[in-house]
């Protein structure tokens, strides 16, 4: 359910302090976001150009556990929530080459129309990926008590 | 007591959606967070190099109002938050060109031995600097109740 | 006649070495081109976004004689060359904190249709822009000898 | 013997102009770099760390022949040239999804001994990658002849 993604950390990602600059990291689950549109058919040129509706990234946050470093070989998974017909949530859990947590982040996406960048409803290709890569919904009724 | 940051969006920030790439907001309130701790007197070069005491990031996190485009002169209101005698907060307020509200982010510090990465107590310095761009504290009795 | 700009190295400009990252050199140059437009009245955010011309790079090149580290206020003096009625070089000089040449670097530029990405004559904006930072053109006679 | 390296461009790389940032394709080259010496053996951490030599870039430069857009799958061969014996050239040939050179680019370095930044001999283990992906060296009698 979740998209397994691999990455290589690059002398690019790292700075003076010797480890990933803290907002590659947002970069990197970002990557894997990509990748999983791309492995459900998604052309991204036209996804991340110009096309009639956009997703823009609403919220981003990240807890950091563990630094990153050159050459690091490193696991994203990616899960996906909807929010609402216009919301969804990605969630990402990055693993270091020892399979310890070494970060956890959540990126916002908002739906809206390229031309007036007003709501709309999410296409139904991005429903369909979001239902693949949906983590099991937290029960209503827990919630609600 | 905040501190002010003048940014200009330059094309390196932008990506192919014709806006600023989120993380690349994260990086510009870390670059106000620098000229914070430079116009204080720290040397950065020592700072964010190899020193004994580092205080990598923790959690980040910014929500986005407005999207940031090429030449875009902004404006970053930075106040910090002592959280206890090892960390602290940062908060950024990103204003556009209109003096909208563009972005909100917060990021989180904690002090640490560069060379076991252990937790150790705020140097003075950071104290101080803490002090001059402190927000308003919430009143404690209003928390303890 | 040389555009001065200057530039404070940021974190993010450096990597895990403790310098700046050798492509981030490039990317300060080409600011302080983005710089010297905005000075002589461009629009930005139109000249870098979807005009109806636009001026790629066909070539970048960039000799590195010293580090640059964080927290260092470099100074960089940009001079344009006119190479034909298509095309034009800037060339950069990067000076450290100490007045030394931290790198030297030259970017060329060709202007196209953006629709049809065939080329065309450069601008009178632009061409008015490569007059006031032009550097000495090298004498006719003694190139034709 | 020319080493091969694939990337797909992500978000990140592309500008507003909606093409890949040019200094972002030196970045490119400069993976395909890395994950050269990790696929010999280096430990990239050490060797982008702060280990006892050092080979800071010296010179780059790139022409670049057609746009990349987010979602391309790029190739890039990488070949080497030893240069003298404490310099050596590294070569790129990047190649769109279509089979066409997109860009090619040289990145030079210089072997340094990290505590004093002087000059000193390429270690065996560099000499070693250096050899393996050698380009066919130019003969000196036709050169000289």
């Amino acid at each position: 359910m979740a998209f397994t993604y691999c990455h290589t950390i690059h002398f690019k990602d790292t700075d003076a302090a010797g480890v990933v600059y803290f907002a590659n990291v947002l970069s990197i689950c970002h990557e894997a976001y990509e990748a999983s549109l791309a492995a459900t058919g998604f052309d991204l040129r036209q996804f991340f150009g110009k096309g009639d509706v956009a997703v823009p990234i609403s919220h981003a946050e990240v807890d950091f556990r563990k630094p990153l470093r050159c050459g690091d070989v490193i696991t994203v998974y990616l899960t996906t929530q909807t929010l609402d017909i216009e919301r969804f949530s990605t969630h990402y859990q990055v693993f270091d080459p020892k399979n310890r947590v070494a970060a956890i982040a959540r990126i916002d996406h908002i739906c809206i129309n390229a031309r007036d960048r007003r709501r709309c409803p999410l296409p139904q290709a991005l429903q369909d990926w979001l239902h693949i890569h949906g983590a099991a919904a937290p029960s209503p009724v827990a919630d609600g008590g």
